[in-house]
């Protein structure tokens, strides 16, 4: 089954607003085995988005065409009259759109009548369908094994009406084509796209394409590669077997942080979790980036005590108990300084395993034996404390997600090996 | 000038990755002018990115064609024999862009050559374009006052060509249609947008609508007003004093923290430098996202001392001298814990201002007297301690970022009147 998803709204194309529906949609039907061929960004004017359902409707490519937004009771509301224009159909009151917009307006206590709004007038042999956390009804349209669903442009109640509507409106033969898609993610770190695909292992990418379709994608630490086909679940546990045992035996092993699409934080409290090591950080150029990640993943106080930030030199000495002499004789990003504020934090907080960092995120700050995106990084367990330094490139943000993540990677390491 | 985006790639359509190009290019379209007619996502696959692109080309609606994506070294990244294909244009080595990958490399320290990759190989009549902050070259194809533009996809090296090289290949003719747009910015805080333009001041936007075209955005703290003019600069001047002159006597005024584009952390490090004022943080559930947001701010260490993330309630006594009894009799999410913690930081660091944060982001860890969404700040100086209870909605990072705002809105208005 191949979709196509027209996003209406002039509050899109001027970037007033991001379009969430699209990116939720596109996941909701991968999981789902429907191809999302297109998708389309059109303006409230109704004659570019008459020619755009028009367009999509006629091409053969799409069995679903899914609509979000223009169904509200605004003036720039024109869904509704745009399809009756496009498919000639007259627009009448219709009594079954009429219940449903009753029960909606119920559903908050609320009685409905004509003078509210013309949610009860739709175009003639199009349903209106339920909108399970809104009040606009959605719109459909069946015809000859093709479906075009009008829903509500605000995300909730366009996820709502989507997963719980759509499927009561797609034809047996079409249900039929819906394959059950799988994914196989192998996160790197450590090298870069280029250098991975033809140097390290120049016939990867075609290799790895005997059992599916092939995606690498950049993130800040390293590539995904990403390998979908189709599969039942125990032909999947046949494939991943097999996939596992050639990268095994591949070059690109040492770089494989993860077999899945766990983020590194997530994975980091799994693990944390499982072995039941408490953590905590002394930050001072990432600013308390790092803790602000791991605090993102829920159910991180088991696990996560707390962060000294210390950004001023006289707070890794105040808080941290790093030596003035080190910072003297060595100067705040140094590798003693890292090892100081890692051993610090074990002491403040009631922990196992600490990491810290020291560096330059710039724009100034850099000399030229310590230049912007250089980072000390400090991990300290009961037993020792030690200290790596990296040199890294880009602007500050960037710069402080790269020392972050860089010192996330050690952790996870060290919480492996624990 | 109407332009329309073609974001290129598979990550796109399976949900992998948000688009940020599109948003980002809104914005940029609407401050220049142009007018962004249409967005679409298409696949990796090369027949339907040559129909796209031909179908873009052929249409008389579009002046400007951008392409995002599928510039890179790997096989995915089809955009340039596409657009050869489409053109029916020959695939051969330029010299010009061979001298600019020359130039991209040699900026981050290395020698490329023709083994790399084959960014020297490009259409013939295809100019290879400047990629200032990465090593692919942009492409650009210019006829009859008709641009197309492939960008790269990486959001930094996409926008970054869009500013810096889009207008040198935009003809006369195209330019003379660019307005010179202005814009002023009012924005809001602690009022929902429905609100705002009814029951507070009806008439405000119709009011606003006499200097300019009106656009309303909702930000986590509250809705940024945006006028939109053409004007020279003395006639923005005149305007801007006129609107100052009606918002100022209108309802609105309580309700603005800022007349300009300045982020919230941005505007606190500004103020905070002028008035030489130094502050820390305490932060339980924000988890760090505070210290993070102010240290985003280049310049932030000269008046950002450091913080105390204390995500445990042993770290709140031990590093903030939080009282156990405090503690055991109002519970960690309080006011008297929010002040104690606020107080603990003013102690710690060498500051004159803190803030502190307690509280439940959820999704679990609340209760009928707190529910999730409930939040204490506490604010210190030397004379005096005080804290306030907030009740939000949302889920947990949506949360933890609204706690993070709230807090800096009250820690703005503190140095404000400091």
């Amino acid at each position: 089954m191949k979709a196509i998803l027209l996003n209406i709204g002039d509050e899109l194309l001027s970037g007033r607003i991001s379009d969430l529906n699209g990116p939720w949609l596109a996941r909701w039907f991968f999981k789902q085995g429907i191809e999302f061929k297109k998708m389309a960004l059109v303006p409230d004017s109704s004659e570019e988005l008459k020619l755009a359902i028009l367009e999509a409707w006629n091409d053969p490519t799409y069995d679903l065409i899914i609509l979000s937004g223009g169904l509200g009771p605004t003036k720039d509301d024109i869904t509704k009259s745009i399809i009756a224009s496009a498919f000639n159909l007259k627009l009448n009151n219709s009594d079954q759109a009429t219940a449903l917009t009753r029960k909606h307006y119920s559903r908050i206590g609320k009685e409905w009548d004509p003078s509210i709004n013309s949610y009860n007038i739709i175009p003639d042999e199009i349903i209106a369908v339920e909108n399970l956390s809104g009040l606009a009804p959605g719109l459909v349209y069946v015809k000859q094994d093709k479906v075009l669903l009008a829903a509500p442009g605000v995300p909730r109640e366009f996820s709502k009406m989507i997963e719980t509507q759509l499927f009561s409106f797609i034809s047996k033969k079409l249900k039929m084509t819906l394959k059950n898609k799988n994914q196989i993610t192998i996160r790197t770190f450590g090298i870069p796209e280029e250098k991975l695909f033809s140097s390290l292992i120049p016939d990867l990418w075609k290799n790895l394409e005997k059992w599916g379709q092939v995606s690498s994608y950049p993130q800040t630490i390293g590539i995904d590669i990403v390998i979908s086909f189709d599969a039942t679940n125990e032909q999947k546990k046949i494939i991943e077997d097999e996939i596992k045992n050639y990268v095994s035996k591949s070059k690109l092993l040492p770089y494989i942080w993860q077999w899945g699409t766990l983020s590194l934080p997530e994975l980091i409290v799994k693990k944390a979790k499982e072995k039941n090591i408490k953590i905590a950080f002394a930050e001072s150029c990432t600013g308390g980036l790092t803790s602000s990640k791991i605090t993102d993943v829920s159910g991180s106080s088991e696990i996560y005590m707390g962060s000294a930030i210390t950004y001023s030199n006289e707070s890794k000495v105040s808080l941290l108990g790093v030596q003035v002499e080190t910072i003297n004789k060595h100067g705040a990003v140094s590798l003693e300084v890292a090892k100081e504020m890692a051993e610090g934090a074990l002491d403040q907080f009631d922990c196992d395993l600490t990491i810290s960092y020291t560096g330059i995120a710039g724009p100034t700050g850099g000399s030229v034996e310590k230049p912007v995106g250089t980072v000390a990084i400090g991990i300290a367990n009961k037993n020792k404390a030690h200290s790596k330094i990296f040199e890294m490139k880009g602007e500050r943000l960037k710069l402080k997600n790269r020392f972050s993540e860089q010192g996330l990677l050690l952790l996870l390491s060290e919480i492996e090996s624990y």
